[in-house]
């Protein structure tokens, strides 16, 4: 018989791919130019040159075998020894090949990660808002997901709130910085804050907490943000990484976990993610892409139109009179719609093409994302379009 | 905390892989050309040139977005189109898109596919002898694996204890055609009279059992063998495929599940695949390696040399007195051992540099499996080292 969970999780479709379908459709009727989609996140500047003429290269110096032949299960030795060296050279933590994992991105990364820390039946907190896919990725688990509401002001950690919501159940925290989607990084005072509260509720229910870092963004940070490394403020930290953003190769499903050293039990938890590995069906990156990214590894594609894109936006919303927290990283900005249901005004939004996405589904109410991943020409003329919408529907 | 079901499972190492290490151990010491090494199950015949080729015109010929962009959740529309063509052409199934769900490869595919078709308590059963693998593959769903011990007259299926083994639990049956170990293919009368039970079980217990049909042999099949396309022979079939033989490319983990047209709600399963892999953080394999497999979708590595080695282990080992059924397909012989004790009889084995896997992981007592994905010229040096061996430990 089907599986009835898998089968009712069909019928529950994204908010996100329901807007970008309409984009795409709309798009059909005026012109996709004329659709100012700010649905998906889907990085917009090409790959670096270096990541092709890799992948042309290895072609012709390795043989078949070395080329196309079976990873070990955590992946390429020599790969996770570059991963590894680069990790220690940018932020001084004492990583070495065993503390890394090489995964299908970073969805595989906190796939592996979560099952490493938890078992069925714990809990995991999350910070609002928060991606939605933690839903599937924490509840197919067998543990529950408890998020904790939002801090609108600053969109760094409701620290009261986290505190009240913590209990011996709790094995994990899942945090995501620069943050999808409100575009904020948490801060070195908020890291401080989160790790002291960690390190003392270890103590107090006496067993760890891990702290599952997701990193996907990690590249993408604005001038004058403070976004620093987060497994430095935490020893048991497992921070999950993906070259989606950063290489702009989003479909070649490539991340790592990197375990920190000092975490508990540093060198277990990798074989573990092997373990994993062996019952979810996944088994490495594709090998030519793994080598491909390593000569790459400290390498970004070109990241400046997402800065460029986030301050004409965020000047345009603020002159208009939004309320917005300015992101310190991403290609998100996440601000308050202009009345309390942002269904209803991301719904008048599409009148004049405009592709907002509610704040609903990322566990906060009034909110709306717009994901500037877009070429820099279109947001300005989105920006008639913003003008005209907020004049006509809200008077402003 | 960390698991403590991942962390026992790291204490079990895979006997496979010991005896891999153990060669290439060996290898250092005496150079490796003088292990006759038949432990893994790794091809030895490169790509076809045209696999490699087709990644460098892709480069060429797409922009970045095209090339590296996110794949729709169940792969890529347009090899999905091909693959289903292409299965269409050659099995006279009528297979749409729609069915297909890519994967990486035939783990990541059989991971999917018992999660579309069993729930946590339920029963899968296997026939011995299995691939290993097949042990976390299904506990690690929550079902349980059933074993049904082997007809080792023929390596076709014990029905009989097939039969008693069969209860309103078992929703899955899990079968591996040609066979990893046996290199048996199940003939047309075997998967007739198995689709026979099924449908009369069905019928029985008033629910669907689902044949989920591991095939990463396929395209490895020998002169004269009977060794039929399975969903042919039973509607509630889902195929999960693998090019990582057929193409010589384990490392690039790619594959697909294919539902059978009329399987009970076949347009079902492809969409609860996409909700899966959301939980277990696999979408999609590499979007490159999907569109260059596409371009070779009817292509093979030149395989005949696993044919060439099959006839000339086959006449040897029959020669020297071993009890072996021979091989219709895949690079796998398994000749009963020359005592009871299999695992004494690889141990000793190893003094002549021979490299042979017990068969007590694969389900049966007694035989040793010889994966001959190797060079000829070594399959015929190792003959020497094989005589020696049976004259010396066995009299033979």
């Amino acid at each position: 018989m089907l599986s009835q969970q898998y089968k009712d999780m069909c019928n529950t479709p994204s908010v996100i791919r329901a807007l970008s379908v309409y984009a795409t459709e709309r798009g059909k009727e005026i012109g996709y130019e004329n659709v100012f989609d700010y649905s998906l996140g889907n990085p917009s500047v090409p790959v670096p040159d270096e990541f092709n003429k890799a992948i042309c290269d290895l072609i012709k110096e390795k043989t078949s075998a070395q080329l196309h032949g079976y990873s070990p299960n955590p992946g390429n030795p020599e790969v996770r020894q570059i991963v590894a060296d680069s990790l220690k050279r940018r932020f001084g933590l004492d990583y070495k090949a065993e503390h890394i994992f090489m995964t299908s991105a970073a969805a595989s990364a906190i796939a592996h990660a979560l099952r490493c820390v938890t078992v069925p039946g714990d809990e995991v907190i999350t910070f609002a808002p928060f991606f939605p896919e933690y839903n599937p990725y924490v509840n197919q688990t067998g543990a529950k997901l408890k998020v904790v509401p939002a801090d609108t002001e600053s969109f760094q950690i409701n620290f009261d709130a986290f505190k009240e919501m913590l209990n011996p159940n709790v094995q994990a925290v899942l945090i995501n910085t620069p943050n999808n989607p409100s575009g904020i990084a948490y801060s070195s005072e908020t890291l401080t804050k989160l790790a002291d509260i960690l390190r003392a509720a270890q103590e107090e229910y006496g067993h760890e907490i891990f702290l599952i870092s997701d990193e996907p963004y990690r590249e993408i940070v604005f001038k004058g943000s403070d976004a620093p490394y987060v497994s430095k403020f935490y020893d048991n930290t497992i921070s999950c990484y993906s070259f989606s953003k950063s290489l702009s190769i989003p479909g070649e499903r490539i991340g790592y976990v990197a375990v920190n050293p000092k975490a508990k039990d540093a060198e277990m938890i990798v074989p573990m993610c092997v373990q994993i590995s062996r019952g979810t069906g996944h088994n490495c990156p594709s090998s030519i892409i793994q080598m491909a990214m390593a000569r790459c590894i400290d390498m970004t594609s070109d990241l400046s139109v997402y800065e460029t894109n986030m301050n004409i936006l965020y000047d345009e919303l603020t002159a208009l009179g939004f309320t917005v927290v300015r992101p310190g990283g991403t290609f998100y900005i996440f601000p308050k719609a202009l009345e309390e249901d942002a269904n209803a005004f991301c719904e008048k939004a599409k009148k004049y093409d405009l592709i907002l996405v509610p704040s609903d589904s990322f566990g906060v109410k009034g909110y709306f994302r717009m994901a500037y991943c877009i070429d820099t020409e279109k947001v300005k003329r989105s920006l008639v379009a913003l003008r005209k919408f907020v004049k006509e529907e809200y008077g402003g």
